[in-house]
């Protein structure tokens, strides 16, 4: 690289903190995670065409390679610190990097998180951020400790980030051409939840001891709390009314289109966890606190496998699991 | 990802540390870091046809992209413990993945490094490796502790991976070609100096209480012994004639292309120290202990720069400092 944009960074996003011995500038940071609390460590890559189409804005970029991996953080309830950014980019564009520095610095100055330490190569554009953060000792959130018995929850709403995405890949127009041409406020309620998730951080933190397993919405309601699942070796039952559901969503898609979307659409980054059913009214009044809304939308069931009923409790033909790549949508516009 | 390759890899490299109480599987990793030791954390990424030749086996890859990155914590004097791996892959690619595994848990196993945590992506070949680790709260090595007066170190040999580098780019072979056919005992061990770093992790923790600054040789001694003077705010004379070559590289180049490669050459991770002269036995004595052997170099000066001397202490023009980008050598082959 011709400049040194991990300095440039640097610039944009001073965040102080008294445990950052050494930031950036030396072979690597030096970082006081205090006594009494474990460190909590993930990484997550976004590659052009990929996780993001090509015609993203550099700052949505920058805010977004943080968000998902503070996501991961908040479904351990983990309280995030610090973060490295490895950046490759085809050529040393400043005003890229600008750009880029704005996005992740509105975030990370959102959640403290100070920028310690990162590398810039040259390459095809892929972003790469490892997030670390603290929790006390043995109070960590993990997807293994849902019960059969227990009530499954989900915060905020679901499938709107997809929501965004399956307008773009119907309507075959760019982002940019959407924000300025198609920007009906639905429609921009969608896209500002795709290109600028909001990890759910606090509720994280509100659902240490109340939760008994959690998992943040990536890749799909039924692919992650599949996730959940497996590793705690239970089943599931989601209500496919109880799902919560945007008035933007609800706006722009039919309503088997927006239950689809709900169950199957990634990248909302909201948490699923569970808890036992008595715990409802406490963990809805702390989440308020945290200003967050939760909706209890099914069970946990001895056994495997997710099903999902409808309102007569008869189980549904599911979605495919997946989540819907860019790839498919910058693939219908190229 | 079709299958899931960090789980893949899971299994290849499992290494048991009391340390981490939750590995890959989860959102994130909960690791332990001991009261009066600081997290030392840095990341690195290799791209395809920047920083290694597009036909390196997947194995020393797999290597590589792990020792980069020790070697930055063996600059700070840091005992790595863990790692996360970001890999972007042109494709699910079980041979690769199975090779770079073997590459990366084979270094991993030589110093108890456990990989937990990772992402795997579809995209551009690019692996982006955080490598952390711990020291004694207060006893790192940094790069802005040397003073005018003192000595400067470099451990090993210089220029192997540089000349290897060379031979690729002006024989406008592969390095695959080369293993089979151009197999010289001198060529192999610059090979091996280029494919299979050997990060000086034992000397940076020799050298702590010892040395007063140091950093790892990655970008040429110039550029790296320079990043070393602006931190300290000094700079410094290198003696030509003292500089470590090995006996394979004055085999395969001449005495000039020797010392240009030594002074310019990148790749070597060999760590670059100062302290006072008057340390030199009782570091020499200490780095053998370790396993390593270590040259005087030159001094730290008051001022800036660094001046090239020849053997008698004339200033020499300086080669340019930077380091040979692999997609130099690629260029020239394609």
């Amino acid at each position: 690289m011709e400049f040194d944009l991990i300095e440039a960074l640097r610039a944009r996003t001073r965040v102080a903190r008294g445990d950052v011995a050494l930031g950036i500038g030396d072979d690597a940071a030096l970082l006081e995670v205090p006594n009494g609390m474990q460190l909590v460590a993930c990484t997550d890559t976004l590659v052009a065409g990929v996780h993001f189409v090509a015609d993203t804005a550099p700052a949505d970029l920058g805010w977004k390679s943080l968000a998902v991996n503070l996501s991961d953080l908040a479904a351990m309830g983990a309280e995030p610190a610090w973060a490295l950014l490895a950046m490759t980019l085809p050529e040393a564009d400043e005003a890229f990097v600008a750009g880029f520095g704005q996005g992740f610095a509105e975030l990370a100055a959102r959640h403290r998180v100070a920028l310690v330490g990162g590398d810039t190569t040259e390459g095809p554009l892929t972003i790469t951020v490892t997030a670390l953060g603290m929790v006390p000792t043995g109070e960590a959130l993990t997807r293994s400790g849902a019960h059969a018995g227990e009530a499954v929850f989900v915060t905020g709403a679901l499938g709107d980030a997809a929501g965004a995405l399956r307008f773009l890949r119907d309507s075959g127009i760019g982002i940019r051409d959407s924000d300025q041409h198609a920007a009906s406020t639905c429609r921009s309620a969608l896209f500002q939840r795709m290109l600028r998730p909001g990890p759910r951080v606090a509720a994280g933190l509100a659902l240490r001891g109340l939760a008994s397993a959690c998992i943040d919405v990536s890749d799909g309601l039924l692919a992650d709390l599949g996730h959940v699942c497996t590793a705690s070796r239970v089943g599931a039952e989601v209500e496919i009314e109880a799902l919560p559901v945007s008035e933007a969503l609800r706006a722009a898609f039919d309503e088997a289109s927006c239950r689809e979307l709900a169950l199957a659409g990634g990248d909302d980054y909201e948490l699923c966890f569970t808890a036992p059913g008595e715990s409802e009214a406490v963990i809805m009044a702390t989440l308020a606190q945290a200003g967050c809304r939760a909706t209890r939308i099914g069970r946990i069931t001895a056994g495997s496998g997710i099903r999902v009923l409808d309102a007569r409790g008869r189980a549904l033909a599911t979605p495919r699991k997946g989540w819907e790549h860019f790839s498919e949508a910058r693939a219908r516009r190229t």
